[in-house]
């Protein structure tokens, strides 16, 4: 995909923006399983996404692993562009889970669109007011009240009781059963899915990675 | 403090702007210890402080409180519009620490601003990324490697082991204890001292909550 198509605010620059961020930009292939971006304070550039899917995740001290989120065609990811966002002292990870092809915009040539382009800076607005959320969800959910392991927990043992990896229940059974709210649910299932371990169809979630769904209950 | 002075873009608006924000905006003083947004998803507003002092924080359901950052004079605090970040899916509090004077400036409104004025846009925008920064590094160094933890602990046992209250001991002597980087160790320092655990002047750190930093040191 051109560089054009990739930017879903492309037709809102004006003609000497796009001939600029075009004519810096790099463009980039990778393979699956490279680390785009490994937690140190360099400033890369922006990532956008042409095809292909990239994770951005946190390391603990131990090695275990949490996404913070994905980017598939046409994201643009932020967070390896630690100049684009003031006080970015913090350590994420960018790997491509996919073969990627990829666009390097300079993050200084972003800022200056940003201080001058009313699109571009709603769009940012948009994007890290969204990452924001998730993040707060994520903090919430998973680092605090642990209901990544609970969930998972609740799931396994249903499993085992039902001798089936494949659950006929509904959401808001599984909250009913837990204490909580369908769209809490809902969403780890969504988070679960798409680290591989569950597949969610209508009234039924089957588990497809019990090892790592395991591995997620904790001590 | 009026509307004009408190809002750091005040200059930056249409005159238009100016008269419609200022039309629509809320007056209100509260008291210490108000508790102005507890988590429900509805949305307040804007709210912008023209003098006191607010908090924002996670409450977890043992009752532990996480303060996420705080708002002082001029200062705008967006956690409480859900409407202006999409998908805000999560329980924050916001509570008034001192007697505060504050605008309450309706969502809809700010959104528009948002959507026609780039000052406004890049000022949101900066705003949110500083949240996302704080957010991200509350989450790696509290939440995932209890550093406020093992901060506190070190301190309570120099000061047991120098029978003083008050250390004599510079931050990069306290980093080089607990292998990290002096950078972290003087930022969690400033957040203890936000909370009231220590007081921090050149060279020493005194110890001025005893009770509430051994309460961090968890189980």
């Amino acid at each position: 995909m051109d560089f054009a198509h990739c930017l879903p605010i492309w037709n809102k620059l004006t003609a000497d923006q796009q001939e600029h961020i075009l004519s810096v930009s790099e463009y980039r292939r990778v393979r699956a399983g490279t680390i785009l971006h490994d937690g140190s304070p360099e400033c890369m550039g922006l990532i956008l996404v042409s095809s292909g899917q990239l994770r951005a995740y946190m390391l603990s001290e131990e090695g275990r692993e949490v996404t913070i989120c994905r980017f598939f065609e046409r994201d643009i990811c932020l967070f390896s562009a630690s100049c684009v966002m003031p006080n970015m002292q913090f350590d994420i990870f960018i790997s491509a889970e996919k073969d990627c092809e990829l666009w390097i915009i300079p993050a200084c040539l972003y800022k200056n669109l940003m201080n001058e382009s009313l699109p571009v800076a709603s769009y940012s607005c948009d994007l890290i007011s969204h990452h924001f959320s998730e993040l707060m969800w994520l903090m919430e959910q998973i680092m605090w009240k642990k209901f990544d392991e609970r969930l998972a927990k609740f799931l396994l043992e249903e499993s085992a009781l039902e001798n089936t990896p494949s659950l006929t229940i509904t959401h808001d059974k599984i909250a009913n059963h837990m204490g909580t709210a369908r769209e809490v649910v809902t969403r780890m299932l969504r988070y679960f899915q798409n680290e591989g371990m569950v597949r969610l169809t209508r009234g039924s979630v089957e588990i497809t990675d019990v090892k790592k769904l395991a591995l997620l209950q904790g001590e």
